[in-house]
Order: C-alpha cells, then structure tokens, then sequence
C-alpha cells in the first residue's frame, strides 16, 4: 500500500523543503519574523489573559485507545518532609509520567513521516530511542509567541458545536476569517474552533474521540497560502475523524508536519476565548504557546495563554 | 526545635493572609492586573524573543540528593509506527517521567509550608497523596504573563558570576535596579541574575548545586515593599546555600511561598537576557511564564520566554 | 457511617493481633516454617513447572477506573548502543512504570486499613507519601515458597467458571478441598480458581472486572481455621464483587490484611495449573512466589511459580 | 572498528546458535529439563529460605551513569482513600518507574546484540521501540526455577572480597567448585560470589560501581564446558571492569547472551549465602529466579530465594 496521487499532488503544492535551506529544523515558525512579535503585542488592547490548555490530570482525554499516551500520572513525592528535622521548614514535591502527546500539546514536525522521510527530507530512521528526534525535535523551538487569531468555524456556521465527521474545508475557513475582520498573515498562529471539545469538558472522553469534526486534506493549501507558522484545534485527532479519504490515514498530520514543517497543536479549550472574542468583535491576540524543551522529543504539553 | 524569633518577625511584616480574602489561592499573583499585562506588552519594542528555560534531559541539573527529584527520562513509545498498515502515515511518540520542581520550573504555594501551615493559613495537611494540593495548586495559576523585570545582581557587581555563599541583599537589588533604570513595581516579575547557572551550563552540575549564590533572609521585605507578584532565578536552591543562618534552613521558601504567597522561579537560564539588556540598556519587558497546569502540584516545569 | 456489627464478628474470631508478637510485621506468613518448606518441597513429583502470572503488558487488565493503577508502560531506553564506539558491543534497555497492583500481584498488609487501624494495630498514618509503609510493607517478605494448594471451585462444582456474583462459600472450599485429595494445613498458600480469569486473557477486560465472582466474607474464617500462609485467586477484585451486603465494601480485604495479617493474592492464571492438576490428581505443589522487595510498597508484582 | 580475532575464535567454540533449532528463543534455559528440576528440589535439606535481592528503593544502585537506567521510585497513588465513602475500608495504592536492569536482575538475552545479531541470529532490528524484543524477551522465560550452585570465588581464594579489577579465571572457578563439593552439571545456574557487593550494602555506589572485579573473557567456555543454564553474580558489571583486553567493551556480555543464548544475573547479594553455605558446607540448592513477564523486554528485576 502507499499513499494515493490526490495526496502527493497536494504534497508537491505546499511542500516547503529547502524553503529555509536545507539544515533548517524549524519550517514555518521561520515565519514569525521580530516585526511579527511586535505587531502581535500591539494587538493588545485590555490585557485580559485567557488560557487555553486543558487541565492535566489523571482522568484526563485519553480513553486508552492509544497504549501509550497516558494521561499524567501525577504523584506526591513527599508532603510536608521535615528535611532538616523538626520543627523545620516543610517541603512537598511531586512527579508526573505522561505521554507528551496526552494533552494540550504541539505535536514536532517528527510526529509523522511518511515514505521514509521527516520534513525537509530528513530520513525517518534519524528517531532513535536513545536520543529521540535527531532533527526539528520540539526543543529547536526555543520559543512560540506570535499573533493569534481565532478561526471560530462553529460560531461562523451559526452552530454551537460541529457534527462528529464534519470535515473542515476551505470554505469554511474563508466564512470564519471574515467572522474575525482581519486576514490570517505570514507568522500567524491559527486557532480553528470546532467546539468538540465541550464533549471532553462535559465527561465524555469517547464521544469527543470519536466521530470528530477536523480539518480536512483541502485545508493545508489554504494555510499555505496564507503562510500562517502554525495551526492548532480543539480536538484529539486534529483532522476529520474517520477520514475523508477510505484508507488515507493522518493525511493531514502528513502534509502539514513532513512536506510543510507546520506544527500542529490538540485538544485546546477555545471555549472561553471564543467567548471572549464574541463579545468584543476581535478574533487577533498576543498568544503565548512556548512548549516545554524536551530534548529531541516529538511533541511536548503546553499552556498557552491568550492576551486580548 | 522551631523556628526563631528573627523568623517570625519578618514574618508578620511581609504576612499576606487575608489581604485578597479568606479563600484566596492565588497571593501575589492578583498584583498582575490588566493593566499590568497591557502595560507589559506596551514594554516589547524589537519584538525580539529570548527563552529562559534549561533544556529538559536525562542529563539535567539534579545531582540525585533529592531522590524523588529526578532529571526527564524521555523515552520514546513509538518510532515510525504505521499504525494503519504498510506504507501508512507512520507515527512517533513520546512519554516522560519527571520532577515537577526538577529543571527550570515554578514553585506553588504549597511546595513549602512551616509550624503546620500554608499560604492564608490553609492546614498542611490539606496536601494529600491522592488529590496532591487542595489549595493553591499550580492549576490555580492560569495564566502567568507580566513585566518582567532582569535585576542584574552579577553585573551591578561588576563581576560575570556572584561567589557560592554570597548572599544577595536588598542593597543589591537596589544596585540592579538603578542599573535597570526602572523601578520594579506591583505586578512585576522579578528575574535575579547571580550568573550561577553557568556552572551548570558548563557541565558542573554539584558546583552549580553548592555552595550556591541566592537570596537573603532580608531580601523577601524587599519584594513585599515593591509588591512583585512574583521572583525567579538562576540558581538551584534559590536562596543562598548553605543559609546564612545556621540551622534556619529555607526561611525565604517558607516567607515567600507561605506568609507572601508569592510563587518562586528556580533554574531559570539568565545569560542570554543579561547580554540582550546589557547591549540594549533595557532591562524590562514583556514575560511569558505560565506554567503546566498540573491539578494539585506543588510545582511545575515552564518554558519562559522574555519578549523585548 | 462506620462498618456494620457482622464485620466486627467476624474480625474477632479471626484476628491474629498480638499472636506473633506487638512487632510483627508479617502476620500469617509465620506459619511457612523450615519445616513446611521442606515438606512443600517433597511435593514435587515430575519437576514440571507452571508460570501463574499474566503477562506485563501495556494492554493489560486494567480499565482505567481506578486511574492510578496504570498498567505497565514498557519503554525502550536504548536499542543496540554502542555505547563505546562504532563496531563495539550494543547495548538494550529498558525502564517500566506500572501501578504496583496493576497485573499479577501480591496486596502487602498495608494495603488497606479499618477504622484507622492496620495491621496489630499499627495506625494508618503511618503510611506516608516519602517512605511508603512503615510497618509491613512487601520488602518485609523477603521469600515467598510453601507449599500451595490448588482448592478449583469452578470443577468441584462442575462447571468451567463461576458465574459473575458468585460468593465463593465455606462450603465451596470443602468440596474444592475434598477434589484436591489434602486437606489445607498451617502455612499452605491456598489458590482458588473461580475460572474469571478466563474472561480476561478472552480480551474481555470488563467482563473481567465486573461482575466478578470471588470470595464471601465468610471465607475468612475457614482460612484462619486452617492457618494458611496467603491466599491468591484468578480474578481483579478478589472478594465477590459487587460485595455481598450492601454498603459494605471490600470486608474480605480488611478481615485477611488487617485482622489476620494475611497477604492476598490477585489476577493470577490458574488456568493451566487446573488443567495439570486435574491430570495428575495431585493439587497440592512446591509454590515459589516472592514478591519484589520495593521498600515500604503496599503491593507488587509477582511471577509464581508451581512445580509439581 | 570491530571486534578483534580473539574473541570470534572463542564465540566459535561457545555457539549455541541452532543448537535447539532455528526457532529457539530460550537458549541454554532448554537445558533446565523436568529431571534438573526434580534433583533440584530433592537437593533442600532443612527448608530455610535466603533471598538474593537488593532492596529496591530509590537510594538503589546506580550513581547515574547510565541515565535512562533510574533506581526505582516508588511513588504512594493513594494513600488510606476511603474510595466508597466515609467510614469505608481504606486503600492504599503505590505506583513505581524503574530502569528494569537498574536493580537485581536479569539480562534477557536481546539485552546486547554485536555485529548486527542477536542470540540464534536474529537481526538486532527485530528490536523496535514500540513492541521492544520480536525474540527472547525476557517474557519468553515463563519459569526459572533449577539447581543453584554457589561458587564463592572469594572464598576459595581466602579473601572477604576480591580485588577491584580482578579478572575471576576459569581456576578461579575451578577452585570455587571443588570448593563447593560438587560438580557444576547441565541445567545448574552459577552463582558466581566475589563479595564486590559489600561495597554497595555499606552504602559505597561509586566503589561498587569501579572499578570492580568480575567474569574473564576465558570463563564463558567453562560455563559452556559444564553447559549451566544462567550465571549470576554479586555485581553492576557482571564482568571485570576496565576491561581486560584494551577497547574491547562487554566481551563476556556478547559471549554469553548472542553467542550462547545464556541469561546473566547481576547485582545479586551472595553474602548471607555464602554464610549458610560456609556453616553447612552444602553449596548446592534449589533457587527459584522467575524474572517477572515484561512483554519483549530486555532484562527484569528478579527476587531470587535460594532454599537450602
């Protein structure tokens, strides 16, 4: 089996390999530029600050479908250990084991690869279990702050939530771009909101999973187009879920993260912001949504916060 | 054996209990106002942007002292899986087990509590080892964006690192501040440079854990005056190590964390900040540090990142 | 609410507190003496060996609902290092994280408490989140071999496996008893087969868990009869589940750890030791099954062993 | 670089590869047949019972040389939870993660491959980070219960402990079993004592660690000679290091699990044994070592107990 021609006719068009020459490990965050950060914090007006990460908890997304992404284990080390003896200060410290990918996270441009090849055509056996990720793993993102903007494809269709199995199109984006009054521009983060995680947020871990709303394979040329540095959803799988394609699996997990260099981010609450943004009109923020570098790790949890 | 009397009379003069109400959880960090955070994002003028954190490894900075305290051991669960069939999209993913106070991270309130106590007065024992902290938990912070201000103790003493033992003083912070050019105000985060985290970054890991540089007992009256909402540095053990006093050990955790409620940051990496204030001649700007919200820590890892 | 007046009963007749001294920290596992290990080992007749434990897998029996017993997350370290160079010898390894009770395994004494109290009366706070179980915990056991009896329920009433909510009785062990052709004696570690576990290596983890047949709360009293060293059966809850009288969870746990002092064991695979037994007609064997020495654990996990 | 001629002349004559078919995955484990097992536990004399193990706890072995391979940390999940209300039994519950060769132990025998092969000629690729060893995982060996023989090196030698860096010969071991007052036979494990462990019990990790006496790269022909089924020994590196032959990494590692598909113990405690040994002058006993079943693992933590 292999992947099918509608898919690497989409690959050659948004295929971004070289673009930033041939030893880059970062792809589009290439595209928030110091002029792009300064313009993000001009977009400041209240200072209100929205959070957008899920809670981390041991009951948390993931239904166990997926052996391996376990939801955090945190665990207390010591509680109020007298270290020095008696009547001493206290102290507490906990641990936590997680899959990096069980949460609000960024998924690395080596999360996928396809045809034996990682972005920018590095080869796929550059993974190691020893190191991880040789190349574009999540720790070359030093940092993530740019403008963000909410793509509010719900609010956009006049529906509070999108049917599991609704594929997000182009169109769709198009409808919510003009719902927010401003043009997604190079160096943007996109915040596509399709409300299914109210699902997760009232309990049900399995209808949020499964059937789920997401992007569809014709999306990627448009945030190609629009040269944004990275996309992100409030959903477990990000794209359309079962697909659109019979048998094409993750086709667009494969053309943002290998031919674009795109990171990906899941399971984001745009619930509050997309409030937020309702009330005001405005759909562009300060977004703060640096991941925690893990070393040569292909994805990693993050707390990004909104600043209107 | 209890605390002293110098203790205790600091104590109440710093004592936050009660000031934002009975069932306050969140201290100092009600100091960041909107306005604080527009006026904050106001402060970006390149837009240039500069990452605080330690890398996340198995090497890290632990030195096995602290037992439960352990490095990131990242480990990867899946290289390359087609998890659809041959010749599918193939998936890599990762999972970790970690301290959450083990690298760059924040301390809770909780982290430390003293004579059966916690910030507002909440009983020690409200920590447990199922449901971890009860009050004050890390989750409580959504959201940790302000002014961040560099107080350049190193520099201001005209030297590249402060000597182990050398207790910072609120004569050095004063110092830093004039070097700043800017007076730290309520709502501030306060970064304090030693230069310490160089042995760390040279590979010396038990020079960099001891003897360590850090914060005076005299040093939290300080803060309290400016009405900061919170402090970090770059140092393991925060304050200076051994203590200054013999047998009072952690007295600044417990005036901080417990009478201020006031969050601490610990192992931040400073030296690139330091050289981009230094070359600028501004020493204020934009600070992005919310941490992972984990339900009930005393702590968590936080990749900050300073936009000037 | 507090537990009801029949509880109490039965712990009167079956409490061992005090029998083996105020600082017993093993309770029944006294009665395995020199001499029972010496006759448990002129049991063996053929040197066939019978593993009892399920595998550790990450697709193990739990179902998530109790959300800290996670099964086991085998990651690989390293694969084939050559950790001195090109050419030299590689190397593989591995790390686990697991719930201590997740999969084949041994309940230590502390397990559970009543009424604030453990085992001989120790107090339940002397359980602590640093340094696990005082008093008790499984690194107390430093061997585990007697002789073990299989007592097959599920055959002696006729019938392949017992019905989910089936309380395995007194009268139940009597005739399981009289099919095994021995009586049970001081320091036997008895095995009853129920035939649940069936379920479980099906793939029917739920089916598995629930309902599950196991043992009434009058069995307590036959094993303090006859003085067994542990009892170990084939199914996740141990006792009949859901509990016999209502509102009374899990009294068989509290009878055997806490009154008794009597290890249990949980989830082991007596499917195929029923099938060697019921060929020979001998179900009593040398049984070896130490659990591992994780200091202060409530629990651990164990690979029995039968050699008949 | 690659490895030099004196070793592949020895691999030849120790191979194993073929020897129970080309299917094989147990190695010299097939040599423990039903009748070793049956004079094995004809061997116990007086039913006392010597655990072999090392305690697991966080302040274990390893000094942290090998990052991924941690020391056991044993976490509390819940700790006297009255998970059905008020009133109710309480549990509690542990968790742990753990490099599984970190402790006593066994090595499966995928834990080294050389020249790209593992034991019987499997390819050192059939070992993914996904499902870990395709051949000879350590869950592959579903019983290890046989004859023991003690070989106290340092006894036979007259010393408490053998040097660090003394390299135990074949006489060595031919004195250790003349010693021991019986021949080492097919199917026998080896339990090979140079009293290196004292240095850890006494609480000296790096001393223990190197440099330290153990196996020559002549023994695996004895070992071979007398066709035992697995060696262990009182260890971190099993076999003498620094090495004997200059760049020549883990020889003994290579000879024994790839060439002869033999599993090797390290960091077992010989010290009571050889006591009990020395008072009775029986050096011969039935040890039961059941590694637990980690599905395609590379090595487990064991509790050996040794019956006399």
């Amino acid at each position: 089996m292999s992947l099918p021609d509608a898919f690497h006719d989409i690959a050659k068009r948004v295929n971004n390999w070289g673009r930033w020459g041939a030893a880059d490990e970062l792809g589009t965050l290439n595209l928030i530029t110091d002029e792009v950060v300064r313009e993000a914090a001009a977009t400041v007006r209240t200072g209100r600050r929205i959070p957008l990460a899920l809670p981390l908890t041991r009951d948390g997304v993931q239904t166990g479908m997926i052996p391996g992404r376990i939801d955090p284990l945190h665990v207390m080390v010591q509680i109020n250990q007298e270290l020095f003896g008696p009547g001493t200060v206290a102290c507490s410290d906990d641990a936590v084991t997680m899959g990096l990918q069980a949460a609000t996270h960024w998924d690395a441009l080596p999360h996928v690869s396809h045809s034996g090849r990682l972005y920018n055509g590095r080869p796929a056996h550059s993974i190691t279990p020893h190191d991880g990720a040789e190349f574009s793993g999540i720790d070359k993102v030093r940092h993530l702050v740019s403008r963000g903007v909410l793509l509010d494809v719900a609010r956009a269709r006049g529906t509070e939530r999108l049917d599991g199995g609704h594929a997000v199109t182009p169109e769709d984006l198009d409808a919510a771009e003009e719902l927010a009054g401003t043009r997604v521009r190079a160096g943007d983060i996109a915040l596509v909101r399709t409300g299914q995680v109210q699902l997760c947020l009232a309990g049900d871990r399995h209808g949020y999973a499964y059937p789920s709303p997401g992007l569809s394979i014709r999306t990627p040329e448009w945030f190609h187009a629009r040269d944004v540095a990275a996309v992100a959803n409030d959903t477990l799988t990000f794209e359309v879920f079962p697909p659109e394609v019979e048998d094409l699996w993750l086709p667009v997990h494969a053309l943002h993260l290998v031919e674009m260099g795109m990171p990906q981010g899941q399971n984001w609450d745009l619930e509050k912001l997309s409030t937020a943004c309702g009330e005001t009109g405005r759909y562009a923020f300060l977004l703060a949504a640096t991941p925690e570098p893990f070393t040569g790790a292909t994805g990693s949890p993050v707390a990004p916060v909104a600043v209107l």
